[in-house]
């Protein structure tokens, strides 16, 4: 049973348990899912006693493992959906201890074989013992290559040490990222390698936790020592666990209730840590109550005057479906629902996603390949979803009601005919925002409106008998860059910028176009620049190595950026001004940056760079997509994504630098990039073999 | 005209000269070449006053680039032979000035498209100007991508500051070797890339230096600032000097003198630097004057009683080529002759290669795939080549006799038979030296030869018959871990050891053939080790990765080691001891290894790590190829390389951690390896996708 729905979303999340070894699995899950509401368990498929050391000196033997049950105690469907295997807790592959590092590795083996049998969806393997992983790795890498499309979770407890003053040379544990860092290179970034973070009763720093969100995170497990205990005596979450949680259902990640209960329910006067901010996980859980009831058993409601307290009303909630099932009688409360109720509350309680978010779901860390419109002509469908983002072209009409009412006083509003041309008119959207410009300020306008897409050139004539423009508007089905224009323009308004500024070669365009601009004429947009970051991105990562080639991970990608985490704030790369008068007009530009990782962040590993833009339309006015000035409830240009050939570990105190260059060739522009610091990378998309934009 | 042939030497030596820039390129090399002795010229191609900004500014112009000549002054084999093409040291990528960046990129293309026009063998990049060479770099990896056969030697001084207290936030050079990997890094381990080094006239420490020769060198430019006067007033070198330059000619690196003559010759009384060491120079440029005298123009040598000096020689020998070539009539003596004379003179003095390394020479950093004698049969030719090592066959003989003396007492030695098998006899050779181990002792012998190959079976039965060896050897066709033997022996006498000793299955075999040696029998070899040693070898990367696959980087090679450096003394990894009677009889193992690399040495490149192994045969008598142990004058094996698919950098102070694994399945035996410091690379060779020993 999924913690529910929330309004707008069309995922679910979902809650299990971890539990002991017991061999009759059916009643474990009858125990845990049927009764105890959970929807699925975390179960040793193994006796936490064998040992293939002893097996092999004791009588010959059957040759039978001592597995839970066999395959047919439960369908394959309930083994799939309800059970994660938990591989043996006692193994250790990295022991000194030559015995126990054979009996883990044979065990490990035989523990993944027979999940995979039964068609696990995955198995739980357990963290590694010290800061030493690389025969573990060795032999979950081994298994990986021959498993089927089970994942494994490595369990990590999520631990960082900020104390900078600890003794650096002690053998402990200072930052558990490392050691998963370590394991999935061992494993080469393997794509079924991923997560289950331990949740303990002390978190690490925001900018430490928020690294996990870029890693393949599948589940979390909150001990039961994670919980506070609130004035009613229920478990409930310090804020920063409840942030916590809420941003592991946005990344959905599975939550798993682990260990003993230890809030013992009810407590009416118990008030260990009053948590003033989950008063209403008491009365929601009444109302739940009373819902259920209220569907299942008129009146019930009427006896129950007090307060409920969550124990009593779920006893109830027990009570009433050992009465509609008379097979589940004297099913007892599961001793640890009350977490699981609090999680489905922190669930439900998750404030609705904005429809424009909504919308994105499905392009969240989805690689798209940019739109080149220089080269290839639009379609249809591509102009009709742009030409909804309203915002945008709120933002151009207001820069250019500035524009002409610069240009003409208002005065002279009724004497002077300002020249408007839009280059790149597409569909006429441009042409729209213009002349409700002008109607808003009361300037008279003349407008050109070119387009080289011959397709888009019949809709903007339909449009303009449609509309009645034929006295304004000049329709130009012509490159801008080549047009004989008859007349100099004072404003030239165009929409050429890609997701990084200039990667769809404005500044190539507008070069062009700006013969037939009045010397001293305005470009809208006046200016852009493009902006990179350093993002964790395992996700994309793997999605751009499972291509196995070189020209995919020398490729800019379109993205929804999602499971990622921002490693440092964005900055600035290549800036490009229109009109551009200075004397030296290349439009090649190289960048040295340097970004500095905060330290209590830890070690960071880099996948890439996030790229954004913003651009100056006019004066004040801007439009842009870099996170922390974005124009807000815009939709037409995701982010683009810089992959890294080979991801780079960033430790604190060392900082990352980077090197962008934007290069032009007779026929094509392209990017490179490479790092230098902490350590050379080759430059990637050398001489643009690999992506490039067709002039 | 090279160097000279040493004797025993397929190949020669080069040594050519800077010059400035001349526009009369044939001049330039009648002057240097035909005239001054050298064998090529590295001279500038272009006139250094050019600037490609002020062309532009400039008059219309006729569009010629300055460059010097045409390509029809010289044929194209003039150009490809004696020529090195100097690209213009005033270029500067990194620069902050954008106009001398732009400069600087669009003439480095201008040259290097010219170079490779004229089809020139090699250009000659100038050093990096500071510290940061990305977009130096990114330009030469552009030119690199679209580049002919033709070799870009990067000038690196060799430079590399030893004070540690020196301020490292100052950005001035310390190690040139850091320059060298990052701009190499940049451009992807290019394998036209490589290194011309500078020469100064101080030198780094040894371990510094050692790791130029993992590197590719291809040329030493030596500026006669370095060189020291001798008591007659010759150039000459300082010892180290000396030894760097014989290091070059053995890693078939050119030399090029650089710079304006400082010594002015001749100088009788001058004694700026007593060198003892180059009395014998002198004497030979007299012999050599005589010699060429004797040959041109018979009764020179009576007019000349006097004893020579290099200068007065070498002016009598550009007399006589006037004399013989009328057109060099007024020709001078070259100015930097006597550095040229000098350099000479020290490669012919070196002392000749071994013969076994003169056998070798071909093999050198030449990868070659392990034999799989157990899966394979070998073919006669092979032992052919194996049984000429005379000197392991000795060891081996020199065991048995030991062997057998500790088996039998001398007073016994009529009574007692010993039972011997030798287990892989092959075509017998282990077989004769049993048999002369037995004279030498005066043992009786009774000998079992087992061998799984039928083909060498035939070769052994005519052995046996030929030398009347019927009554002692018993020939039995079968593989040893299957035979069932008719008695027990007293002696196991085995080779087969790979270069990794365990590598070829050894451990295996004799486990199998353990079955028919008494309980106290002796097992020849008695035990063995292999060793590993983390080495930098350009060459051999580059030759791993031309296969652009993991397979290739996932296997280990037998090669004769030669253009590597050697960061570390080597470590033993795996060792296994025969008869193997304890209970735990896995041959797998697992070795963690910690290497420290001197911090003298400064960072340096792992590619990877040789292999070697030492085994005991019996007691004290051992054979081996440890380099610090090995045996002298055994040809039998070459090093095993493990390369790695990352080469990793190592900083001073941080060491390297290895793991390497030995694996056995059911049909093939396997290694895997992988480093976790610095940083955790992939696990090479996981379940032996690539590499594997068939059982």
């Amino acid at each position: 049973m999924p913690l529910g729905e929330r309004s707008g979303h069309k995922e679910s999340r979902y809650c299990g348990v971890e539990t002991e070894f017991y061999d009759d699995i059916p009643q474990l899950l009858a125990y845990n899912i049927s009764s105890g509401g959970f929807d699925f368990a975390v179960a040793p498929l193994m006796d936490p006693a064998y040992r293939p050391s002893l097996m092999e000196k004791g009588t010959g033997g059957s040759g039978v493992l001592p597995f839970a049950g066999s395959d047919l105690v439960l369908s394959p469907s309930q083994w799939s959906s309800h059970v994660v295997g938990k591989i043996s807790s006692w193994i250790d592959l990295d022991s000194e201890d030559e015995i126990l590092r054979m009996d883990s590795e044979t065990t490990l083996k035989q523990e993944v074989a027979w999940a995979s049998h039964l068609s696990l969806q995955a198995c739980l393997l357990p963290a590694p013992k010290g800061t030493s992983c690389a025969n573990y790795a060795r032999c979950v890498n081994q298994i990986l290559l021959g498993v089927n499309n089970m994942q494994l979770w490595l369990r990590i407890p999520l631990l960082k040490t900020d104390d900078d003053s600890m003794d650096i040379n002690s053998n402990s544990l200072v930052d558990s990222w490392e050691l998963w860092n370590s394991f999935r290179m061992l494993c080469e970034h393997h794509s079924q390698l991923s997560i289950a973070l331990d949740v303990l009763s002390s978190l690490p720093s925001a900018n430490s936790l928020g690294r996990w969100f870029g890693e393949s995170v599948r589940a979390a497990i909150i001990d039961t020592d994670s919980f506070l205990t609130n004035a009613r005596g229920y478990p409930c979450l310090s804020k920063r666990h409840q942030k916590l949680i809420t941003e592991f259902f946005n990344h959905s990640v599975q939550i798993v209730i682990s260990g003993k209960p230890v809030h013992g329910l009810p407590k009416g006067s118990a008030d260990l840590a009053a948590n003033n901010n989950d008063s209403n996980f008491d009365d929601w859980v009444l109302q739940k109550v009373k819902d259920c009831v209220g569907i299942s058993c008129e009146g019930f409601e009427e006896e129950n005057k007090a307060l409920f307290t969550a124990i009593e009303a779920s006893h109830y909630k027990d009570k009433l479906a050992s009465f509609s099932n008379p097979a589940n009688k004297g099913v007892h409360r599961h001793p640890l629902r009350s977490y699981l109720d609090y999680v489905g509350y922190l669930y439900q309680r998750m404030d609705p996603l904005p429809e424009q978010e909504r919308f994105e779901l499905g392009y969240r860390d989805f690689l798209q390949s940019p739109l080149q419109p220089l080269m290839d002509n639009l379609e249809a469908q591509t102009y009709e979803t742009f030409e909804k983002d309203a915002v945008k072209y709120i933002q151009y009409q207001r820069a250019i009601c500035k524009a002409l009412q610069d240009r003409v006083p208002d005065g002279k509003a009724l004497m002077i005919t300002t020249v408007l041309m839009v280059v790149g008119a597409g569909r006429g959207p441009l042409v729209r925002a213009s002349l409700q410009a002008a109607e808003e300020t009361g300037r008279k306008l003349k407008i050109y409106a070119v387009e080289k897409n011959p397709n888009a050139v019949v809709t903007l004539h339909s449009l303009v008998k449609l509309e009645g423009w034929e006295n304004i508007v000049t329709i130009v089905s012509s490159d801008m860059r080549y047009w004989d224009a008859p007349e100099k323009a004072d404003i030239l308004v165009s929409e050429l910028l890609g997701s990084f500024g200039d990667n769809e070669l404005s500044p190539e365009c507008l070069d062009g176009a700006q013969r037939f601009l009045k010397d001293d004429g305005i470009s809208i947009p006046s200016s852009y620049t493009s902006f990179i970051q350093p993002i964790t991105a395992s996700k994309l990562y793997n999605d751009v190595k499972s291509h196995k080639d070189v020209v995919h991970f020398e490729t800019a990608y379109v993205v929804k950026l999602h499971n990622v985490a921002r490693l440092a704030p964005s900055q600035p790369v290549f800036t490009f001004t229109h009109p551009n008068r200075s004397t030296n007009k290349s439009n090649q530009r190289y960048m040295k940056l340097q970004f500095d990782i905060p330290s209590e962040t830890g070690s960071s590993m880099v996948h890439g760079f996030a790229g954004y833009f913003d651009a100056k339309l006019y004066k004040d006015i801007h439009l842009g997509i870099e996170p922390t000035t974005a124009t807000p409830n815009m939709f037409s240009w995701f982010s683009i994504f810089f992959p890294l050939r080979t991801p780079v570990v960033v430790h604190p105190g060392s900082s990352l630098e980077v090197h962008f260059w934007r290069c032009c060739g007779p026929a094509k522009v392209w990017y490179e990039w490479c790092i230098t610091s902490p350590s050379p990378s080759s430059i990637q998309n050398s001489n643009g073999r690999s992506y490039w934009v067709g002039l």
